[in-house]
């Protein structure tokens, strides 16, 4: 990987709102190979906040939807040998809020692959700020295949 | 309510991500009683994409729960005989994507609370576009008492 983001090596081009190294408005996470893990540092703006030191937990979402559904395609693409991810979607995903995460400083995100069927993979993740865990999701990301509006987005 | 919606209502100086009025870099929903539902008209802009047609899956949970949480306060808010709502927050939300979202018109989502415990209140909620139901969400809400960092915040 030698320091580059999945994103910035294989969707550069891509304006997705969570992802997208090319949406000026959006997100732009940047996520990194660790061992069998995927990790997320990211910091959020103060419109990210849902009210004055914390950050909004839909935008915490957004977050664990992008950064899994990357760490799934990773995987996946491992898995199958290939020299490039899959276009991956997300089936679906559950964010649990256990406690206010500050916006003061940068969130941690660590994502891992728990189960994988062939075109499916489940991954799990925690967030991370000021040392402790504030949130969790589980989420399945699909494969998909030519005729899928996100076939070949990036 | 009178053609007000809840956020303009009864925090109309908010910035939250998702539903603050005063955030204009957020989406800045507005959701509306309905008889026993909450309903929420909102068109994406081309920066929420995920690829070019579709809305992204992060975007959607954001609508997702800051909605589903405005129809918990409510609900609660008129469960206690009270004339503003509690200060609530969100507990869980779980997301299912059922089929790609077009970015290209309005959603509308609806909510509707199936549960309610003293403290909090379990939301439903459907988004629908172009005549069919794209997404589901579950969540569940809490008020929160003196000591929250999200108490009276607005």
């Amino acid at each position: 990987m030698s320091g580059h983001s999945l994103q910035d090596r294989y969707a550069p081009d891509t304006r997705c709102f969570g992802c997208g190294p090319a949406n000026e408005q959006g997100l732009r996470i940047k996520s990194r190979v660790e061992g069998d893990e995927v990790v997320l540092d990211w910091t959020p703006a103060p419109h990210h906040q849902a009210f004055p030191g914390f950050v909004n937990g839909g935008i915490i979402g957004v977050l664990f939807d992008c950064h899994c559904n990357w760490a799934a395609a990773w995987h996946l693409m491992n898995r199958a040998g290939a020299a490039s991810p899959p276009f991956t979607v997300t089936a679906e995903y559950a964010v649990k809020l256990r406690k206010p995460t500050p916006s003061t400083g940068p969130l941690r995100l660590r994502a891992r692959v728990v189960e994988t069927l062939d075109d499916r993979a489940v991954v799990e993740a925690t967030l991370e700020a000021d040392g402790s865990v504030r949130a969790t999701c589980r989420g399945t990301f699909v494969a998909v295949g030519p005729g899928h509006p996100a076939y070949h987005r990036w």
